[in-house]
């Protein structure tokens, strides 16, 4: 793993190298603020591999790793007005530590300025990228708007739940990945390949998300296990159970969600339901698929297998797997 | 003028035929709601006549002209929720009509749609019209947060006043000039011209605006008079108004300023001040000095004078000068 820790540093190196101008402060200084807030730059990571991939040195496609996240922290300084959220990353949200006006604001100059990085390539590749990196965004901003609308209905279904999933989180893997590609020059049937190598990835790791929600190591994992059934939110586990609980199970449920009260209570009433009516198995079992396909669209790549190892070593890392 | 209602006309089509997915309704019917709700689509018609001065057919620039018009509904949609503003153009504004949430990512997904349409061109324009776009993008952006950085400061100079005022107002006349000077294929030094004819004539336009509150004709304006002084608004007029006052004029000034129980004598006593301090006449010279530039600007183009003629006349038409 030596060599994605170096990959880490030079996108940091980039992160903190890229030029604003210091008036207005209050443009400039949140959009370094939640740049610079942390994370494992795992979707830069993926755009790098992606180019690398194909036998073209990792760093040319840096420009492209920078717009990319540069949009995802974009998307976040937006999800966080409306999610009305206070923190990120155990910092305050950059419209706590500003306001609302400024969030958003600067949220749209960091926008543009993952354009101003993303056509920072040969002139040839500037369709595909622009084509790819539009898709992405339009895709990411249709998920935020399908999550938000299912907070106010009861009944997504797992179908719409997936798209939501896949607009929302593996779009923006697969798009990484797709730019990536593109810097590197692969022919276009590895570059879908790629993508569904992302897609496939992405699904996989926000079914782990949900998953670890429920029964992750909460010292591994820094957030308080059962965050999601406490608030109620449709993740898969949820969506899943409300269609498959019959009788008892289902009124056992409806008393929990109606039930804000008693937060410790709930997690351990509908973490034993989730385990009873094996929804957790489904889940797993969903999760492993996906990461099966992913590891598959991979191996199909027509590029040499010691070239494919960086990827994998990424997909682990993403998946929190230790092997 | 019938040449400009033609073009107009066009663009309307234009606005009509973007094609957006159905669903999320709440991310595109917002985006079509703005788009229909009216103007006189003066930043499309700039980009248009900007491509058809050089000698290339106008409909050449289409695509840029709607990223021009799409962008600039993307920052009213934007600059109306910062605001708070309940109306625009007599109806409700997107975060009104819907919610802030809704107005906040649809005018994402607008940005995005720029873009989209800003790339449709042959590919050794992209990387100057990208070039031309995130950097009118950005001055926008900066305008918009210098404005409301003014509403709280009391210490705004004339000098501020201006790098506001032509980053909100006039970089988006000369950008869109610009990208129709791109895509027309005109030689930098007249695509430097053409900006400067923009840069001029937006900032002379935005003085009339700053005049027109104060003494235009309420019927053919369409807004209240005074407006602006009822507000407190820091407009040209009156940032100069605090700068040159003295005695007793700055005494009456400040009650004024304090006083928002009496808007009509509010409005009738600042407007007297103005024109006993002949702040009018200077701001209307200054209109005109800023005019006069424009219109050299443009001569100074290397085109045949007729071809400059729908130009002058969009001017015109901007200025609201009937002749």
């Amino acid at each position: 793993m030596k060599a994605i820790e170096a990959y880490q540093t030079r996108i940091l190196e980039a992160i903190r190298e890229i030029e604003l101008p210091e008036a207005p402060a209050e443009l400039y200084e949140p959009f370094r603020y939640i740049m610079e807030l942390g994370g494992k730059r795992m979707r830069p990571l993926f755009t790098l591999m992606g180019c690398e991939l194909f036998g073209t040195d990792a760093y040319q496609a840096m420009p492209q790793a920078m717009a990319v996240e540069i949009f995802h922290n974009f998307s976040l300084v937006h999800d966080d007005i409306m999610d009305q959220a206070p923190l990120r990353r155990n910092k305050p949200t950059v419209h706590k530590k500003w306001n609302s006006d400024i969030a958003l604001l600067s949220g749209d100059a960091m926008l543009v300025y993952a354009y101003k990085y993303l056509m920072r390539c040969d002139t040839d590749l500037l369709p595909r990228l622009l084509e790819v990196f539009n898709q992405t965004a339009i895709e990411v901003c249709e998920g935020q708007q399908y999550d938000m609308n299912f907070e106010h209905r009861e009944d997504v279904t797992l179908e719409e739940y997936t798209e939501m999933i896949w607009r929302k989180t593996a779009a923006l893997v697969a798009g990484a990945l797709s730019l990536g590609a593109i810097v590197g020059r692969a022919s276009d049937a590895d570059a879908q390949r790629l993508r569904d190598f992302g897609l496939n990835l992405g699904i996989a790791f926000q079914l782990q998300d949900d998953l670890l929600d429920v029964f992750g190591d909460p010292g591994k994992f820094g957030k308080r296990v059962g965050g999601d059934i406490v608030a109620n939110k449709k993740t898969w586990l949820m969506i899943r159970t409300l269609e498959v609980a019959k009788g008892e199970d289902r009124a056992e449920l409806d008393r929990w969600l109606a039930n804000s009260e008693q937060p410790e209570e709930k997690v351990a009433a509908v973490t034993t339901l989730y385990e009873k009516l094996n929804i957790s198995g489904m889940a797993r079992e969903k999760m492993e698929h996906h990461y099966t396909l992913s590891m598959q669209a991979l191996q199909d790549i027509e590029v040499p297998d010691e070239r494919k190892v960086a990827l994998r070593a990424l997909a682990d890392l993403l998946m929190q797997r230790d092997h």
